[in-house]
């Protein structure tokens, strides 16, 4: 989606270890009217497939699933990252290994708000290792709903997560698929 | 808001220790078409008053600032609430006790993206004891940018933090404020 690549380009910095820092509009600072524009093109892509739920996980996935739910006009359902004492009732979790703070964190959502019957589409603002995307799959796998996607900003293509996902038969649509940085250049090479 | 105080009748759940379970449309599963409608109320409420960036923290308040932030047609900044390798560059940091999860925890926002000449409104979901609310006022201050007001979903009236503050000359709106619940009959008072 070139709205999405002329904005990283313009505004992303390539950092050394395979980091592409894009906390100006994605995930410190974000830009909720391009996030309509994403929302938009999901929407497009989907066309056709019914889709009753979108799920993401917190906390920078929350707002282009927002962004998303009211494109869509469903509700959103956002996994979360550690038990909270304002969530009972039985609870799906998984185990998810974060590689950007080294750490592995639990993640749960209420069998009340993702269970068979559900249609969902996957958001997320980034892919690379496919981490969190293994976790939020495996969460929708164990409520019995069904999986119809995911809908993903930003896919480090150089990372092996988008070709795992997609050779078990899920369909990923990324909006921009990152095929190659320079760190010493800031260059960035999309595909095609 | 009656909107709001209805959907809250209809969907909360009054539970022991003065918790209000609103995750069915609020803080887990999200609802983000009456998100909308809470943003079109603040927009309403915060006529005239220039603001050019709105601030919550994650995670519940991300949702609802992004409506807000389109509404208002600004960005929005998400306070974060733990060191990221990914968040470079110097930091506006507080620390936030909360009585949720029984612990102190810190919260970071960028200088790049809170600084002098934002006029900033404040976002989240609840306010109860005011902790969190307290830190993202301590960050718009340190930040040397102008506080316009604040925009609450949901006000626990019987909890201290909506006198404190705007004790302190905050502007504090929120849509549904909560005066009493009976944990018993599940009733929910709001105040007019």
């Amino acid at each position: 989606m070139k709205l999405l690549e002329d904005r990283i380009r313009r505004d992303g910095v390539v950092k050394a270890g395979g980091v592409l820092k894009v906390d100006s509009f994605l995930n410190h600072q974000l830009d909720p009217a391009l996030f309509m524009e994403l929302a938009k093109e999901w929407k497009r892509l989907y066309e056709g497939t019914e889709i009753n739920k979108i799920l993401t996980i917190e906390a920078s996935g929350i707002a282009l699933a927002t962004a998303a739910g009211l494109e869509f006009g469903v509700p959103v359902v956002f996994a979360k990252k550690a038990q909270s004492i304002n969530l009972d009732g039985e609870m799906l979790t998984t185990k998810i290994r974060s590689f950007t703070h080294g750490r592995v964190y639990d993640v749960i959502v209420s069998k009340k708000y993702l269970k068979p019957g559900d249609r969902v589409l996957i958001i997320d603002d980034f892919l690379a290792n496919g981490a969190a995307l293994e976790g939020l799959i495996s969460l929708v796998e164990s409520s019995g709903a069904a999986l119809t996607g995911v809908g993903i900003a930003i896919e480090k293509g150089f990372q092996p997560g988008g070709a795992l996902i997609r050779s078990r038969g899920v369909r990923v649509e990324s909006l921009a698929i990152v095929e190659s940085m320079d760190e010493n250049t800031g260059e960035i090479i999309f595909r095609n």
